[in-house]
């Protein structure tokens, strides 16, 4: 008999009705001879509505008191899924993040988990009940206060509980079918992958691939969970997420992901001096502004151009902070441009395939995409582009790693 | 300093503009060098609400998860609150009725305080911080599951604080500016009461004050905790709810109540044999049935009928019960009438005052108003009248007693 954590989100449980078709999910999954613990979200667009009534209410927004108001969501929703669950015969209940034992730091609205123990999750399922534990909920123990994991956190709750209890695996159920080959919205032949491994898709989330949360596959690769990415709205099977295996077969290249929301930042006529950059990246890590691709230009006349990509929504922050330091540094001015997208190639096989950047660069030129920064990581290629050159890349990618038909395997 | 506990109702924190007002109320307080804890409830029809999402999504209300459900109403208010206090610059803090060191039994849905042990409270408090708890919250102290403590709750909760904490006071706000010697939409020259005592409270709230909760007093009445019942919306003076005190004159008769929320069952043809009404009540007690007034006719030719009253929620489920026995015991029929209201005259110093009931008959006939029962206790008189009538009744009660000009005192 296997142990199942089954996470659902918002999107999985946002009326009624689908509420009862996840209670249906999961008393199916029992009848198949599983144990279920399951992980809920707030229903549907819940989460939103409380950050805009705390606007409507307040300017002050006390991380304590966010997470006390944001985790009244994740409570309606579980609550509701255990009724539901009664009425079909399954005898379950509800659990806070606190009751289920996930310990945190006291960092509000963004709280890390420093401990899981599920006592009562597991007493619940030995007495053969179905736990619905509330997701991205903790107790600080510290303080013991009610903090919440942030945005994207339920998938992590999910996976630190499989890890927890040894469960035998921990499907994530979103509103899409599985991982694919690119984003079906956008490459008509995407096609679902059978197997990923942890580091692919963690280079994919990183990447603009929004499901699951980059945070809950840091976690799963970390302590060896296996995850079964799969869709909430039918029984397919999904894409499942494992170590990887050296005895297997290597896909050059898995994927091609986009990502269209950050910002290009330029420095220029930045003077040529050791510990200019150091400088420049310690300022921006300590606003909190999570620097991604960074690229210097090759030094003319002892001066040079720096540019780096932000999280859109870090955009003001990133100006404000080069502001203040190009003046001290000497420099010239600082330049934002937003319409630009990163295109990514990945692939765990590509470690021993070399020519993949130089596929990547003239599969871009081919098309007439220019390539404006160029980042690379072991299983990874990244391309900025033009954003509205975009859709065209990834598609041009897609198409010249025949990702269509499958993996493209190394030797 | 004085130490208060103000608890505000679900009217008095209905929407942002509300929630901030309460703040501003709070603050003030404060700032006229009072500690302040405060309880509240969820905002406005919320509950109602969530009663109704439950009902869309199942059949099955398990009680423990009908409580983690109805709690996430106040946590919201609680957080809100806490920001609009932090927005005014008072430090503020809500907590939960667990944090709060409620400790409840297991009856779901309506459990009742075991033990208040409100160390954070205290500590809060101790650093001029304000405490802002949920209304009608606990924690089961065998299971830890959160309880509800029903509805009305925050009013128990309030007066269960302030005694664990020593307040100097409770201030129960609510929609009402305090508790008037009869319902001023139905008698117009209604007068607020200065002063009434528990007892005096506690006979209003049990025929049909619908504020404070009857539960509240009681709490109240049995640890002396003094009570202010007064308006959110006004700054004015309520009512004070006190001890009676013996030296202090008392009132022959405070305030005329009525409660239209009964009906009156009957079964007749009853054999007039010992033990027959004994085993009828304990039969309505055992399916938790409310009976309230009874009435057994003089017996004629070894028959009678006996007559009572339930809340109109219970009617068929006490006409089932009575119908079950209606054959064991021979008797004849068993007949409902919802259209009964009831009328009850209350005063502390009627004890010592016999003519009280009385003139309460010779008024209500008086208006050609037919008693169908009668039930009296020491300081109350109450009679069942046709529904339609009822209002005529009040108003002439509350003139034959000159209610208007302030409490007809004892000698």
């Amino acid at each position: 008999m296997a142990l199942v954590v089954q996470k659902f989100g918002g999107t999985s449980v946002a009326d009624p009705d689908r509420i009862r078709a996840v209670a249906d999910h999961v008393a199916r999954t029992r009848k198949r001879g599983n144990r279920v613990v399951v992980v809920i979200s707030a229903m549907g667009k819940e989460t939103d509505e409380l950050l805009r009534l705390a606007g409507d209410v307040a300017t002050t927004r006390p991380g304590r008191e966010m997470d006390m108001l944001i985790t009244a969501g994740e409570r309606k929703a579980m609550a509701l899924l255990a009724m539901a669950l009664h009425d079909l015969g399954v005898e379950a209940d509800s659990f806070t993040g606190s009751q289920a034992g996930f310990i945190t730091d006291t960092t509000h609205t963004n709280a890390k988990i420093v401990e899981v123990r599920p006592d009562r999750i597991r007493t619940a399922v030995d007495a053969d009940r179905v736990p619905v534990v509330g997701g991205a909920q903790g107790v600080a123990g510290e303080t013991h206060d009610v903090t919440f994991l942030g945005r994207g956190g339920s998938d992590t709750t999910a996976v630190a509980l499989a890890h927890a209890l040894g469960a035998d695996i921990c499907e994530l159920y979103t509103d899409v079918s599985g991982v694919f080959t690119s984003d079906p919205r956008i490459v008509a032949n995407a096609r679902k992958m059978e197997r990923v491994s942890f580091d692919e898709l963690l280079e994919m989330t990183a990447n603009g691939c929004p499901k699951p949360a980059m945070r809950s596959v840091e976690y799963a690769r970390t302590h060896g969970v296996d995850l079964h990415v799969r869709s909430a709205f039918t029984w397919e099977t999904g894409t499942l997420v494992t170590k990887e295996d050296h005895d297997m077969e290597q896909a050059i290249v898995s994927a091609v992901t986009h990502d269209t929301d950050e910002t290009k930042v330029t420095i220029t006529g930045v003077p040529d001096r050791p510990g200019i950059a150091a400088r420049l990246f310690r300022a921006l890590a300590e606003h909190d502004i999570n620097v991604d691709l960074i690229v210097q230009n090759v030094s003319v006349a002892g001066v040079t151009d720096i540019s780096f990509t932000v999280p859109r929504s870090d955009t003001a922050a990133a100006e404000r902070t080069c502001a203040e330091l190009v003046e001290e540094m000497g420099a010239t001015s600082v330049l934002t441009d937003p319409d630009i997208a990163r295109v990514s190639v990945i692939g765990a096989g590509m470690k021993s395939h070399p020519g993949v950047a130089a596929k990547v660069f003239e599969t871009l030129s081919g098309h007439g995409i220019n390539i404006e920064m160029i980042s690379t990581s072991a299983i990874r290629v990244s391309c900025v582009v033009r954003e509205d050159q975009v859709e065209d890349a990834v598609q041009a990618l897609h198409d010249a790693f025949r990702l269509e038909h499958g993996p493209v395997l190394a030797d």
